[in-house]
């Protein structure tokens, strides 16, 4: 079985020293929210979050939308054969259950996720959807305890998606969940094998269709 | 060079006929917008469409803008090798530019989308990056001139993606911008072959980022 993890993605509520700032209170009023329950969104809190410590790996909710769409619209998800995890910059995990059809809706991924902040849980009648835990990358690893841990990124050995996808049996696949910068140490130190793809630096979107489509050629054909 | 068409897209402005709809009205007053400025959204005017003509065409600009990501993030559109068109359910065709970066954020896009709706074109000071034009899809082919019409579609042959990345060259590929059943007559009288992947019915942005990248490979490497 294969597990992604979606590594230092930058996804949380907002933090407790911004909640006061004015542009965050009028978004949090219009969604009828408090500003505590609302996730932080570099694109309507760019005002509040100048200066905010690792400012880089915070505040996109919408890269974590668009990983989890393309983690989950595919065969390889459908027929049970990924484990899917969301790690958080501030280390908590959402794990992610079986069959989640998750919403192309922006606005209502926003509302799961920010249920899920406050609940911990969400769930149906007979199975749980998804779970948030307080938990470090380190613990997450000792969790899943993979055959290899193998990470994209710009500064790895060059490569290309069909051969790292036939090396992911049984293995723990790591992709930055976050816009710009490199893995912290905490990440780096239980890499087995990092690759990069092409010369440029890939959305993470991308970068997760493309080697799960290869990967799910290897098991499925 | 490839064409892809998003055909039939369910994007447009709130029809006039559910512009003094209460939901469409307190929506469009939150957004600080007019009802005829805003995107017709189903995920916000479900009680308003309901038993609206075509409603299952209607109404998921998320769908186009999950579409768009997956066919701008990629090589093959930086290269200007793609060249991208999003034909509408009410035959208007957005034609996009060389190397414009969509927003990620969804609620960017929509005021971007919007924008386009009212103003026909987006600029920068050197270059469009978007233009919107009253076109039918016969009138979209006839200006494209395509080789050959090849759509994805449940309905047709079975095939694979990497099959039938190797037939693209010079042709214009069909997609439907939405979210359940078949092109229209206006549109299959255009297609020259129909291709179906897999038994299952996918998601419009996994087909495009899985053929596009088969695509791709046939050039690149």
């Amino acid at each position: 079985m294969l597990s992604l993890i979606i590594a230092e993605s930058s996804l949380e509520l907002v933090p407790r020293e911004l909640q006061s700032h004015i542009s965050i209170k009028s978004h949090a009023k219009k969604l009828g929210k408090y500003p505590s329950e609302i996730l932080l969104d570099n694109s309507w809190h760019f005002a509040a979050m100048k200066g905010l410590e690792n400012e880089i790996k915070r505040g996109r909710p919408d890269i974590v939308h668009l990983c989890l769409l393309a983690a989950t619209s595919i065969p390889l998800y459908h027929e049970n054969e990924i484990e899917i995890y969301v790690h958080t910059v501030d280390n908590k995990v959402i794990i992610l259950g079986d069959n989640v059809r998750l919403p192309k809706s922006y606005h209502r991924f926003a509302g799961i996720i920010e249920k899920l902040f406050k609940d911990k849980v969400i769930k149906t009648d007979d199975s749980v959807l998804m779970e948030l835990k307080k938990m470090t990358f380190d613990e997450l690893i000792e969790m899943i305890e993979p055959k290899s841990v193998i990470a994209l990124s710009p500064d790895g050995m060059p490569s290309n998606y069909q051969s790292v996808g036939k090396e992911l049996d049984d293995s723990c696949l790591i992709v930055g969940g976050f816009q710009k910068g490199a893995f912290s140490d905490e990440i780096t130190q239980h890499i087995d094998r990092t690759y990069s793809i092409g010369e440029q630096s890939f959305e993470a979107h991308v970068v997760i269709s493309r080697i799960l489509y290869e990967y799910e050629k290897t098991i499925f054909m």
